[in-house]
């Protein structure tokens, strides 16, 4: 059962190895937030996105040295980087050189005309595609004037901006209309959607820490994914940006579009539960966070209503008092001491892999 | 900027204190995970639970000690207790005798009539309000022949569940309707829209730990209240009840519903960034956790960006090299060292306090 209305139409373009838009699955991005110029530390981070399910990671241009030190980066991962690009051209025409799939950059703050074209010609002659990126906070002066920090201003800007390179005959483009609170954000990419067919990259921006960080991402993205919006999608936390990625899948499935290893049910205990559930939960999700297996893991708090309410689980556990039980489907096929829970209930999974292949 | 449609029309109830429906604040609710009969332990809870700005709380009520515990629990909380009950009438009755102000029970596995009688009767007698929780995975065995664990099946359950209390002329019902999944969720919760006019409670049950859990109730929680849907809600994680609240209310907030406390914004650092910004965001937030300024602070991790790209907050810093700014409303008020950054800005926002008339 999906929760998601006909996806938008959208014109088709590449990110590197990553085909965008046009009915593609919903791609998962992020950013690294190293020094770019440290390609040690910058490649370790983007393993480590890698690993987690990042599809296409974006990193920050902000000098020449993290512009040429793509060279040494872009040959040792398997995902797509699009250099982030303010102000300065030549930055943007070196990232393409030395071998960045996609720039992110905000026209208006690159400067006259022949500016622009240089950075479209460098970007177009290595099939490079460009994003650009309106934030409600840099919007142009003039527009601002005239409409406010509005969704209105953004989309007018882009499409501005969408125009501006489709002038110069280079089509390969991806929109995003960021704002740091979810209803302007949704009202943009509403908006925006009946403007152009260009493919929405979709984002909450500065949307803070873990708790808000998660509930703005997953309102904003998850209902604009619901309405069919949305071809590439950035959770934004203040925090290590592996959980960015690893909460952009969370979403993707809770929306039923994409699934990436067990799903994880568990119940939030109550007075009835008589045994640790929360650091038992933990500790299976963390030995099964590179699971590979499509199935569903039920962690309960109580023998009698656990299998019952979590009979749609292919497998799990329900904890008793001093014993546990592991059931499959909503059938309990043994009792377990309360202290092998945890390993039992791994152990079957791992069995499961086995007969899956060992896929 | 509201995301929320006009609210749904719902018949008026009360939970003790907590009037609910018929247009009211949306309340926020969560479910202690002591053993009620361990009344010192479940009073701390609920008071921390309080403190974190829960309006109703849900207890499990398993057998008689837990019932009668409630006369001692009750007296000494400024919320109302709602008791969950499952199979035995008489702890539905005595939890009423000792100041429950609310039940929550499944009358479709109460028992025969007049097992459900005596309930609503004492419930009628106390002016005591009972929630009808319907739940995917515990539906009536006969439904589920017919409909499948499906959302109509859930709907179907929960009107048979309403005429029954209605025929015996009680009226002061709410309903939830849970699933582990989201789409099943949803889909549920907007049928039974169009059936009734009981007032709902909504939530995503057995969402999961921290991520899964937040994500799943913030998409689920979320699409149905921007949709008008809802008047009561619970964030349900495999965590300390508390983080379930202070969830419910980032929902709230995202949803321009309901705020609480400031709002904090914050990047999630790049490679412009020069300081440790997660630290300083974390910092922040714990010691905002109880201020109760409605103001919106920033907390960016570069100079040139943050205060424009900010430039909503009330006030900001933005992280530099070695030094980092104080800004309101966009505007740079004055260099700071960089170790001095949180201590600055915790002192404006106390100023600010101090002249909000320590409100």
């Amino acid at each position: 059962m999906s929760l998601v209305q006909e996806r938008r139409n959208t014109r088709r373009l590449s990110v590197g190895k990553v085909v965008v838009g046009d009915g593609q699955p919903v791609a998962v991005q992020s950013m690294t937030n190293t020094q770019t110029g440290d390609v040690t530390a910058t490649l370790a981070q983007i393993h480590r996105l890698e690993a987690a399910g990042c599809e296409i990671v974006r990193v920050a241009v902000p000098d020449m040295e993290a512009a040429l030190s793509l060279a040494q980066i872009c040959p040792k991962i398997n995902i797509p980087v699009i250099a982030d690009i303010h102000f300065d051209y030549r930055l943007a025409v070196a990232s393409v050189e030395s071998g960045a799939d996609g720039l992110r950059i905000n026209p208006g703050n690159i400067g006259e005309p022949w500016k622009i074209r240089e950075v479209v010609n460098s970007a177009a002659q290595r099939g490079v595609s460009i994003r650009i990126g309106v934030n409600a906070g840099s919007l142009d002066r003039e527009i601002v004037k005239r409409l406010g920090p509005t969704p209105a201003a953004m989309v007018e800007s882009a499409v501005e901006n969408i125009r501006m390179l489709e002038d110069l005959g280079f089509n390969d483009i991806k929109v995003s209309l960021k704002a740091s609170d979810v209803a302007r954000t949704v009202a943009a990419y509403r908006l925006i959607g009946q403007r152009t067919d260009v493919p929405l990259h979709v984002g909450v921006t500065e949307a803070g820490g873990l708790f808000a960080g998660i509930t703005k991402s997953a309102i904003g993205i998850g209902m604009l994914l619901s309405e069919g919006i949305g071809d590439t999608i950035r959770v934004s936390l203040t925090r290590d940006p592996v959980e960015e990625v690893r909460t952009a899948w969370e979403i993707l499935r809770a929306l039923g579009l994409r699934s990436r290893g067990p799903e994880i049910i568990s119940c939030p205990t109550c007075g009835r539960c008589r045994i640790d559930l929360f650091t038992v939960a933990e500790q299976v999700e963390a030995e099964l966070i590179n699971c590979p297996l499509d199935i569903k893991v039920a962690i309960m708090g109580c023998v009698v209503n656990g299998p019952g309410e979590a009979k749609e689980a292919d497998i799990g556990i329900a904890g008793g008092d001093g014993f546990g039980i592991l059931f499959k489907k909503g059938k309990v096929v043994r009792k377990i001491d309360q202290h092998d829970l945890v390993r039992v209930l791994l152990g079957e999974i791992e069995n499961l892999k086995i007969n899956s292949g060992g896929k």
